[in-house]
């Protein structure tokens, strides 16, 4: 039976977070020098383990397991939100690392091959998930001229160059390779903590729709006039809202959330009625029909606040992706682990985030 | 009968909009180039009608009769809102110093004194109303050295030296001078035009009070944060705005306005639980009592809102101006003037806009 070193894997959370040291946590960009270095580290731990390490052309991590025979992948992200948390991410590329040296180790399972990976800007700096969708196909040489920093508007071909890979092909996914995919994250919400569990079994991740809302209203001046004769776009968003908020948990799931998480009113003056008013609402569950039920509800809801009017609404989707359901056979080994080392500290439950599995 | 010359008057109006001309309004701050070029040519223009006009030590022009016996005080602001109309402040201006001319060109009212001003900075670039309260004694030396320009942060002083202003003394109004004073605006709502008349007789301005209303909860996930664990600011925002809309109109009158002009969620993020939240809430009514309604209403609804959670809210008074009622002999004047040249075309209504007077 293989065993875990966990004083080998904390000093390799606790040496990672040094690249970027923020505070309490990490600043740690994909691409940045900090990025790149702990990139660097990453392949070194890889190599001391026993894989085949490579950084490829969009700065991906992966270790492969020289061994043949079935094969499984592990990993998640390195790099970081700015100022983002230490664990985050690279727990699941270090349990990675660890899950291949303590097989390696036990002559039992010594044969067993694990390829790990540290994905290319997860949080989305470049683009949406840039290294693991590189990884499948998705994100093409076209994608990559056109990339530019979110915040910072830099190149990604610039910062690639910048950090020596703008020569290194890119790594893509070799068909039938894997038996699967495994990724440890560390949970996002309350949760487990709440319930006194360890362990989250994550059945499914969930599919998100986003929706943008605008008011169309009449600006006026908000001391002369009068309000019979008022098209207030700023209320008519505010009544939906209500409207959403009353009307949704009708169709809701145990786990959906709905979140309205940015909005404004415009001109913005304490003085002035809002002729235009902007909400993004968004909705998440693991289970395609709830989303289809909040969409109806949704349109229900729009279509009810243009007819009683004063102001107009248009309704216009920002993204509809789809939730993924996890392999039943990994769930069940999971679990079976789970009960094991950690009884009645173990649920199922949704991953609420995105991820790049 | 002294009668009013509509030509000269027109081009008087038309004459000043060149200062400064922008698109089919005007660009004419306080103390811009425009402006300090506009009070020379409107000082000139009283200069011709026979009164004598100065410019004072903030930018006031006034314009004296030199009769004496009763006098009566008209006018209003040539300032303007940056890219503002051609018509607001400016026309009661122009009004004062076409019926000083209509007067003296009459034999019958040769004898009556009328003054005429035009306030600087009504629009508040430097401060509030500057110019009329610094001829009531409400704007001192201090206040002009501590004045900056909101919007670009130049002293006032500087402002005024550019003028040549800076070694003018100020005007102070002297006790008893005036029986009152006369202020011609146009109508800043829509109620004249959707009621078919023409001149409103102004009973009243309004008492304004106005509210900082910020929400804490806790910024999450929008993710992975269950619902029934959130502490959403903006949705205890959107709760209590919905109150007060459906709670207001109990105590309203019929000229009585409220607005929410500016709000916003922070972080601000479509996939981020709010974790804070600010709204300005804005009401007006020419009666203290039915604002004192109004604001006995919201503490109401505030302390419903911090008793049922999950958020806490701060509710912080901003303005409270009283409202202020006109003279009932001036209306009635104001009144019996309109029967004869305007019949059927008058209404009596208050000011919601705040005004020099």
């Amino acid at each position: 039976m293989p065993k875990i070193n966990g004083e080998r894997l904390l000093a390799d959370l606790r040496r990672i977070a040094d690249f970027g040291r923020y505070e309490t946590g990490v600043h740690r960009p994909h691409l940045s020098p900090q990025d790149v270095e702990s990139r660097h580290w990453l392949a070194g731990r890889m190599k001391e383990a026993g894989l085949e390490p490579v950084i490829d052309g969009i700065g991906t991590v992966i270790g492969k397991s020289p061994k043949t025979g079935p094969r499984l992948l592990m990993g998640s992200h390195t790099d970081t939100q700015p100022r983002g948390g230490w664990l985050d991410g690279v727990m699941g590329v270090i349990y990675g690392l660890e899950v291949a040296r303590a097989l390696a180790e036990d002559p039992e399972t010594a044969h067993l091959a694990v390829d790990v990976a540290s994905w290319a800007d997860e949080e989305g700096h470049w683009g949406q998930m840039t290294g693991s969708r590189s990884f499948v196909g998705m994100f093409s040489e076209a994608d990559i001229d056109k990339a530019k920093h979110r915040d910072e508007g830099t190149p990604m071909r610039e910062a690639l160059k910048a950090a020596g890979l703008d020569k290194t092909p890119r790594e893509h996914l070799v068909e039938g390779r894997y038996r699967g995919y495994l990724e440890a994250h560390i949970e996002q919400g309350g949760l487990l903590e709440a319930g006194d569990k360890r362990i989250g079994i994550v059945t499914a991740i969930v599919g998100i729709m986003a929706f943008r809302l605008t008011f169309g209203g009449i600006q006026n001046h908000a001391g002369t006039t009068p309000m019979p004769i008022r098209k207030d776009a700023g209320v008519a968003m505010m009544r939906l809202y209500n409207d959403v908020m009353d009307k949704f948990p009708a169709v809701s799931g145990p786990r959906s959330v709905w979140t309205v998480g940015k909005m404004s009113i415009e001109p913005g003056a304490p003085a002035i009625v809002p002729g235009r008013a902007e909400m993004i609402l968004q909705f998440r569950d693991a289970d395609i029909k709830i989303l289809q039920a909040f969409e109806a509800k949704l349109m229900e809801i729009v279509a009810d606040s243009q007819k009683k009017g004063p102001c107009t609404v248009e309704c216009v989707n920002l993204s509809r992706t789809q939730p993924l359901l996890m392999d039943e056979r990994f769930l069940e080994a999971i679990e079976e682990s789970a009960v094991a080392h950690a009884p009645e500290k173990h649920i199922r439950m949704p991953s609420g985030a995105g991820h790049d599995a």
